[in-house]
Parts: structure tokens; sequence; C-alpha cells
């Protein structure tokens, strides 16, 4: 097998004017970044409100293990097998952030023959945006530091500065830095650190801004500290919303690229999946809305997690109601749900899939009971999967009125991919009864504990005292009625990484509570949450290259 | 008179397919970037070697003042002037850094009816170089704190890393940190910093690499620190050339924009014109002289430092010769330096003009007979000048046989330069005898000293014994051939910034020698030098904003 650079290096890229075509993108709404790459400038779109809606399809996924699901490599295949069943197909996904492409992860452009391209432009720079997000946040951040500097008119407590700097690279070394060392002239003292860029809350506010005056307006709301007093003090009191939406104007335009297949792949926008919600931008979905009758998109993580953001915060904030979901499992992953290790996933274990096929049906009861959503399950499947493995899930998913379809688009593109697509068109042709988990009305408290109960199947929550006060206050500052954003484990429906399958009868504890008062959701902390990974020992970026001749060797 | 931003926003630009067919570069080596903006890829133009080069005009300027000189306005009027005048005309500059749009400075694409265009884009992101240099500087210093952390097999001693980190923005907060804090997992402590982006070594080999091999190399070179028994390690050592320059391969190809004119114009890299050299890349000087009759292009501060650089770092590595250069100068600035201050400026002062002149006249001379270059003084003109005045200059530059032109094209674009652009082609059909101010072969004290004697007029140099060990030292580790990079205040020809006009009698103190291994120069520091700017108290980003129709207001 190929690598999945080499496949896509082989790959006959379209003029990217050709993709847009098929979608009844015009020349003139396309602002060419190379032959291959297109930023959309939906202000010259005529009638795009006066368009119907397409039909949104969310793949989502049970709950991630080492042994992986291979969600963004079906939700390419699901969309090129969908054109190829003759539907106008478009996809949105999230760009990848750089910094992961140096350390262990590659890329995150799909994979074999089901790949968005030019892959590696994807997974590099791109079409600058996470630059501009980073810009964006570092200009925010030197400015509440000059406004100390200067004399500190707004009396900001630099002990209580909630705003870190970013940079797109996995550095350790910058979590936890003491900065303007060295003297009165080069700034005042005090704690900080770095996020990598896509952990930025500027990420967050992109990915759900519909335009410019709203991206102002949440820029605006970003919360960078709080005064001696311990009153918030805003990017707007520092006048800062203007000069950072200057420098995400061109960001903020949607990204057009294509499959291998040529179907067109809106990627625009990649918050993390924990301290924010999760799901590529508000404008790039639309706009793939207006653009093709069916969409297919992912959420982060699992869909306790990435799903439930996708609709309690995305679709919520959009107004988008999605028409069916895909759940992707593999076998090998449910067998380790099940309690086996990742050494023995090739033998055939009907035990162990038993035991952990119900974090599957969690998944399931979630989307259909909980969301109202038609629901199938895509098995991305594996040479080492048994027929006697794959009954057992379809007869399991039928308890539930749910179907099974395998999925071999890794392997074979949209020819692995029919059957589940003619499955899926299906699904979106039923009554959908989309809702919410919780009600933006309902007090702080209840919202989490309405997560605990009905998606996460726990019992209750933990909370300290001094996070009772911070929800309290919250809620006085007139921050009540904000969804919720969970920054949990991905590994386990509990707090508890190890609880692997489907746990039951545990408490969630609530270690803190912050708020993105930008992006409009209150972060829900039950762990420590990293926002800045680092390199591994040897380095991805140790192997990758470019020779004379300008190709990339090394990525993965 | 309008803003610049407003003359910029009003043009007319013409499809940048049209500007590069101009000069010969066909659509299949265009990479657009948008309508107006492209970068050339020159791996895909033929014949590029069998064309003849045209001519390079250097446009350098006398020493700074606080009065303005109006270097890159003069470029851009000069080349719009040869176009008028029917000449095949390119024009090569700096890429603006983007820290200071939001400082004080405002933008760098020239001004009034002189400018490039799209000014905001160029003046923003652009096409992304400078993120990409900073990604690429950023992620060196990530794989040299994860090698220490992971083991240290190379011996670093993080007391000795002389790889700073890089962020496009001013923000003095960073300039002395203290990172890897807060327990092992999360790096090791250390003193630390941030350049600006355009400090980065990264910067000047990028605009001093022909090709990625060379870039390569260069990268590989770099030293990132030393080890506890003081031996460098380079970033070969730590395998990081290949990724570092994945992350450049397309900012290494050369940005093509446009005047307000439609003069095809380069606009590509901008280093430093202290601790590294100043002026654009050599590809995209390269191109110009391969695609245009005539290219005019500028070097950083005042002719003893930008146009030194030109000369002996640049034009010796990339191996073009300039055929003519332009001293910039303003009667006011010429006042300053005979000792007027601003606010008396609009007053006639043929005394002061007269004290001021030698400034004028030494770089002449140097033009003239250190470097062998045809050489016209150029008067950007400004309302309060005088005739009398005018004619005391003219009259001075005669007596070194130098003709003096006027300028008005920040007023009145290419009208306002037509007798210059005469003069310019006139000067450019005599012959040429451009040298060095040094040789290679020279020592490197001598190499200094003759910087000193023959630029600058001054005596000699001071040199401590720890300066004078080092630089032994760089000799010993095989550097001796490098050339000399000048870090010296650009107010005076002395390393006082006092001494305006044209001192004499002074000898220049060398408080540090440093090596730029991977960009190939000594780094010659005579004072400290300001590597990462800061914000004044009321940042020009409090004023910049964007309306709803996607207009950018307050740029200047």
């Amino acid at each position: 097998m190929k690598s999945d650079v080499e496949i896509a290096q082989e790959a006959e890229i379209m003029p990217i004017e050709e993709i847009a075509n098929k979608i009844g993108i015009e020349r003139n709404a396309i602002e060419l970044y190379g032959d291959n790459k297109a930023k959309i400038n939906t202000g010259k779109m005529e009638k795009l409100e006066s368009k119907k809606d397409g039909k949104l399809i969310l793949v989502t996924a049970i709950t991630p293990t080492p042994a992986g699901e291979g969600k963004t490599t079906t939700v390419v295949g699901l969309g090129d097998a969908l054109q190829k069943i003759g539907k106008n197909t478009a996809i949105a996904l999230r760009e990848p952030s750089l910094g992961p492409v140096f350390g262990m992860k590659g890329g995150a452009a799909g994979g074999g023959y089901a790949q968005v391209v030019p892959m590696e432009d994807i997974n590099l720079h791109f079409t600058g945006d996470f630059h501009a997000i980073g810009a964006a946040n570092n200009l925010l951040a030197a400015m509440v530091d000059n406004h100390i500097h200067h004399g500190n008119d707004l009396q900001i407590d630099p002990r209580k500065i909630a705003w870190k700097r970013a940079v797109d690279m996995n550095d350790r070394q910058l979590r936890s830095i003491v900065d303007g060392l060295n003297g009165k002239t080069n700034g005042v003292p005090r704690e900080d650190g770095f996020h990598i860029t896509v952990a930025s809350e500027i990420m967050a506010i992109f990915c759900l801004s519909n335009n410019i005056d709203e991206l102002k307006e949440k820029l605006k709301n970003i919360i960078v500290g709080y005064t001696y007093d311990d009153q918030p003090v805003s990017a707007g009191e520092l006048n800062a919303q203007g000069a950072m939406a200057v420098l995400l104007k061109d960001a903020m335009k949607p990204n057009l690229v294509q499959t291998l297949e040529h179907t067109p792949a809106f990627v625009h926008g990649g918050p993390f999946a924990n301290i924010a919600h999760g799901c590529n931008s508000v404008a790039a979905t639309k706009l793939a809305l207006k653009s093709a009758d069916y969409i297919v998109t992912e959420a982060g993580f699992g869909a306790d997690l990435g799903a439930e953001k996708f609709m309690d915060i995305k679709a919520r904030y959009a107004n988008v109601k999605p028409s069916a979901s895909v759940v992707v499992a593999t076998v090998r992953a449910l067998k380790m749900h099940g309690g086996v290790a990742k050494k023995q996933l090739n033998e055939e274990n009907l035990d162990a899939l038993e035991n952990g096929l119900p974090n599957l049906l969690k998944h399931l009861e979630n989307m259909q009971n909980v969301f109202g959503l038609p629901t199938v399950v895509a098995i991305n499947k594996f040479p080492t999967d048994t027929d006697a493995e794959l009954q057992l899930i379809e007869d399991k998913c039928k308890e539930l009125g749910v179907h099974m379809v395998l999925s071999d688009v890794w392997a074979r593109g949209s020819a692995g991919g029919e059957a589940f697509a003619k499955e899926v068109v299906k699904l979106t042709e039923r009554d959908s009864s989309f809702t919410y988990a919780y009600e933006l009305d309902d007090p702080l408290k209840l919202k989490i504990e309405k997560l605990v109960h009905r998606v996460y199947g726990g019992k209750g929550i933990v909370v300290t005292s001094a996070v009772e006060k911070e929800i309290a206050r919250f809620e006085a500052l007139g921050f009540g009625r904000l969804p919720i954003c969970m920054a949990k484990t991905q590994y386990s429906f509990s707090d508890d990484k190890t609880k692997t399958g489907r746990p039951s009868d545990f408490d969630i504890t609530i270690r803190g509570v912050s708020i993105s008062a930008g992006a409009g959701f209150i972060v829900v902390l039950t762990g420590s949450i990293m926002t800045m990974p680092g390199l591994p020992k040897r380095p991805a970026a140790e192997k990758i290259d470019i020779n004379e001749e300008g190709k990339i060797i090394g990525l993965s």
C-alpha cells in the first residue's frame, strides 16, 4: 500500500474553478490561492439567501481508542460515494493544525483513497487562516501588556490576566513562562503562557461568526482579564476588535479544495474539541448548505463530546439542523472497549466485542433519542474483521432500529462506500425530530447535569464550593444563558479515561469553570486540559524533507 | 490630500496575469493569491538562464532623520516614470513587517501617488511569507528545547542557546522571558526571548538563497547554541533543515504585485537592516533582472548601512552588479543634518543646508568612489523647498560631478518623475566600475576597519580584548572569509546617533560580534540593537477598523 502523501501526490487535481462550478459558485466569487485552493467571497454570491438548504449529514464516532476510527476518512469517502451515486455533494471539514504535523500525528486530511488534496498544502500553511488567528490572538496579548506598561488606566491586575499568547507549534517550553523581565523598558514581569493557536478563543469565535460584524462583536466581548476589583476587562475596552477583525478578514472566507475524486470540500476553521466546540466554521457549513444538496461534515472526538457540541453550540448558534447522523466505529476499537489489548486485536473475539458494543449503542441512543436524528452505523473495514464479528454488531444495532453499513473507502475510495451512501440518502428522507440536550434558559448547573444524565449516562455532578461560587458569579454577570462547553477526557463517557465501554454509576467532578465570553460559552473543566502539546523524542520533523524538485517527503 | 489608504482603495488594479504578461511571465508560472497578487514559480519559467539581465538601479538615501526621506516612494515613482518614458521596467521592494503596522509606523508600501497595491494586503498577511518564516524559526526553537528535554544527547548548554523564538508583532513583553517553568513535564527552565519575525536569521537566509537546495544548506548551518564544551551546535545536528525548508517552500517563490500605475512590482523578503542585510530577496531580484530591462530596487536605512550591505553582502553572494545608484534626500532632512529643529524646517535656511550637505556629499563619494557606481541625487520635493536651497544642493553636487534631479512622484506619480527617469537611463549607459568595500580574503578586523575608514569616514575601531578573542575564535572555526554585517545606529555615520551631518575624527567601538553561520555573515555590534519593538501608548491598532462592506479604515 502506498503512503497517504504518495497517493495524494499522484492525484490528478482539477482546477478549483471547475470544482466550484459543480456547486454553482461562479468565478467572480473565487479568490484563487494557486490553482487548487480557493477562498470563496460569499459577499459576491448573489441570491444565496433565497436558495434552499441542502441536507446536512453529521459524521461522528464511538469513544476514541488507540486503535483509531477513521472519522475524517469516512467523511471524505461518504462524500465521494454520494457524488458517485449522482448526488450533488460537498463535504465540510476542519483545517488541520500545523504544530502536530511535526510531532507525532502527521497530517489530518483523510487517508488512503479518501483524502482531501492538495494534502501537503492543507496540512501546512494552507491559505494562512491559522496564522491570521495567531496574529489576532497575539495582537490582543500585546495590547493588554502594552496597556499595563503605559500606566494601566483600566487597572488590570497582572496576576489575573486570562489571555494567553499563541503559536501554531508543539512547544512545551512555552506552556509556563515569566515574561516582561529585564527592567522597566521591557514590560511588567508576570506569569504567562502560550496555547497552540487552535486553542485560542479567537479560533472558536472565528468558527461561530457569520460575518465581519458578528466577528467584531464577539471579539469585543472577549474577557482578557480582571481588574484589581475583580471586574472583567474586555477586548472592547482596549479598542482591539477592529484591528483584530482586519487581521481576520480574509481568513473568514471559506476555503474550497477537493477530494481525490473531485468532490468539493470546504475546509475551514478547526477549534479544539475540549475547551472549544471542535467543528468547522459556521460560514463554511452555511455556504456548503446553500451550494450542494448533500453536505457531509464531522465533529471532533466521540459523539458525547463532538456531536453534542455540534448540536448544542454550533447548530444552535447557526440555526442549522442536521438531517441524519453517522456513527463511525471499527471492530478493532469496539474490541478495545471490551478490554482487549492493542496487540491482540487481530484475533476474532466475540466476547470482547460484546463487552465493547455498549459504547456504540449508547452513542446511538444519544443520537436517536437525545438529539432526534436518523442514524446509521458505519463500520470502517479492516482486513482482520470476521463475518461473525460484523454480524454481531449488525444484530445489536438492529435491536435499536439502526442499520449497520460497511465502509471500505480507505482502500477503495467511493467504490467502497456506495451501499453506505445509499443508506444515508434513505436516512435523510426520514423525518428528523432534531432537538438539543438542554435549553439555554436552564440554569448553568442544570445544563451540566442534563449533559451528564442524558448524554454521558452518569449519575450527577460533584461541584466544590469554589466552583459553585464561580457559577453563581457568571450568572450574576449575565452569562447564565450561555451554552456549556464540556472539557472532558475524550476516552470515556465519564471523566476517568480508564473507564472505556459504557460506564455507569459515575459522577462527573467539576474542577473549574471559565468563560469564553467572546465565543459565547461556559467552559466546564473536568480535569487538566493540555492546550499546548509537546514534541516526542523523535519528532516527525526530523524526517520531513523536500527534494530539489520541490516534492515533499515524509509527511504522513 | 487624500490618505495613502484612500488613494490605494480608489486605484483601478489590473489583473495580475496582465502585469506578469508585460514582463514575459506566462500564466503557467503564476500562482494566484486572489486576483491582484501572485507568486511566481520560477521552476516553471523556461529559458530564464539564457536571457540577458536588465539594468539594476539601487535607490539609497542620506542618513535618516525624523524629517523623512521617502525612499520607497521614490523607488515606486521612478519605476512608474521609467515605464512612462517607454522602458520595460519592474521594481523590487522589501515586504513590510506586520507588527509595526499596529504600532506607530503605519504601512510601508510607498505613499501618495507612488504606491504599491493592494496596499492593505501587502501591509497585512500578504502571501504569508513572514508567517512561514516565523513558523520555521519557531519549529527550530521547539526542536532545540525538545532535544534538551528528551535527554540532551548533543550536550547543549541551556545557558548558551543562541536561537530565539519569533513573532510578527511589536511585543516588548516577550523581549526577556524565562520559559520551561512549572515542573519536569514542561521543559527545562532557562532564559529566553523573542525577536520580531523580520529579525530572525531565517529571514536573512530566505533572502540570500537562490533555490531550495541552497536554502536547506544555509538552514543546516545555523548555529543554535553551544555545548557545555563551547562547541557550536547546528540546526543540521537536530535534522531540522528539511522540515524548515518544507515550511518555506512556497514563501521562496517571489511575489508579484503592481504600482498604482501598473508597473510590475516584486515585493519579497524583508530582513532587518542592522543585524541583517536589509534588502529584498535574491530570488526576486534575479527574477526581475531576467524579466525587465530596468529594475529599480532599494536598500534599508542610509547608504552607509543599506547600500553598503547591498553591495558587500547581497550583490556579492548573488553575483549581481548594479548599473547606477540614486541617493534620495530632502531639503528638510539636509537642514536637520545642519542643526535645524524639526519645527523650523518650513523656513529657508541656507546656512543650515550648507552645514548639512556634507552628509549627502559623503554618501555620494561612497557610491561613486568606493563602490564605483554612476550616481544621481534625487530631491524628494516638498512645498516648503525654496529655489535658492535647491540651487545650493545642485551646485554642491556638481562639484562632485553628480547631477541633482527633482522628484515629485508622491504628489504627481510618474508625471512628477520623468526628468528623473531620463537622467537615470543616461546614468545606466555610462560605464560602471562596480566593486566592493573590502575583499572576503581580508581578515575580519581589516574588513571592519575598511568599512570604518572608507565608508563611514572614521579613524579606526576600538575593540575590547573579549571581542578580539571572539574574532580570533570565529576565524579558528573557519568563518574568517564571511562578509561583515554592521549593526550600527542608522542616524549617524559614527556609532553615536547624535553626530549628524558628516562627523569626522571618530572611532567605532565594537561591543560584540556574533555569527549568522546560516545566512553567512558576521554581525558586528556597535551598540544595543533592539530586535523586538514595542507599541506606543496609543497604538495605531486602536484606530484600525473594517466596516461591514469589508473596507479597511485607519491604515496609513
